[in-house]
């Protein structure tokens, strides 16, 4: 889609088996322990917040670091950061990028921890 | 339940909303990514899997250490980083520890990357 989006070409799409019901291969739990580090950062998750909750479905750059006491450099890394782990997606349009998040890798971290059938106490 | 649990004892159960539905404050984002620190790792991914795919629901410590190449010291600080996260939860019986997931965790990590509705494209 956009140029921008790095990791998830390298990347083939992957299992989207819940932890609870599948055997997590090496290749597979080094690639989504590096989504989870680019979630380990509360900018990060407050910008994906953000972006996936923007009205229409994506974000401006130029809205995003109204909320936050940081420069605008500081929020672009953090913005390349979750494009890189493949979570959003930027397309720039005139002066500024727009940023809407990748609901397959959303979906798929949401089916990761879906516990389908909950063992009895 | 065992007091082995830590940081849940400490953070009270927050907002299950997804991230395309909410606000997420300053205070649960941060709390949010001290559990995806714990999950950016692929040692404590794999076991995470064991643990959750466990037959019975819980999974003995002697039996986590087996896939690995790594020392009995290690896999116990990669569970004792995942207990601390409020992922896991272990209770001595004899000799071993017995580990199984905090369901209620899972479920709202679940939650979180749910994607109620979908923008039209």
């Amino acid at each position: 889609m956009s140029k921008l989006l790095e990791l998830d070409d390298v990347t083939a799409p992957v299992c989207c088996a819940p932890l609870s019901d599948s055997d997590l291969g090496e290749d597979e739990a080094a690639e989504l322990a590096t989504v989870f580090k680019a979630l380990a950062d509360p900018i990060r998750l407050r910008l994906l917040n953000m972006i996936a909750s923007a009205e229409d479905g994506e974000a401006c750059v130029c809205d995003l670091t109204v909320p936050f006491d940081l420069t605008a450099p500081t929020i672009s890394h953090h913005l390349k950061v979750l494009r890189q782990a493949g979570l959003i997606d930027g397309e720039r349009r005139g002066t500024w990028v727009y940023y809407r998040v990748i609901p397959e890798r959303l979906t798929r971290l949401s089916g990761l921890f879906a516990l389908p059938a909950l063992a009895p106490a």
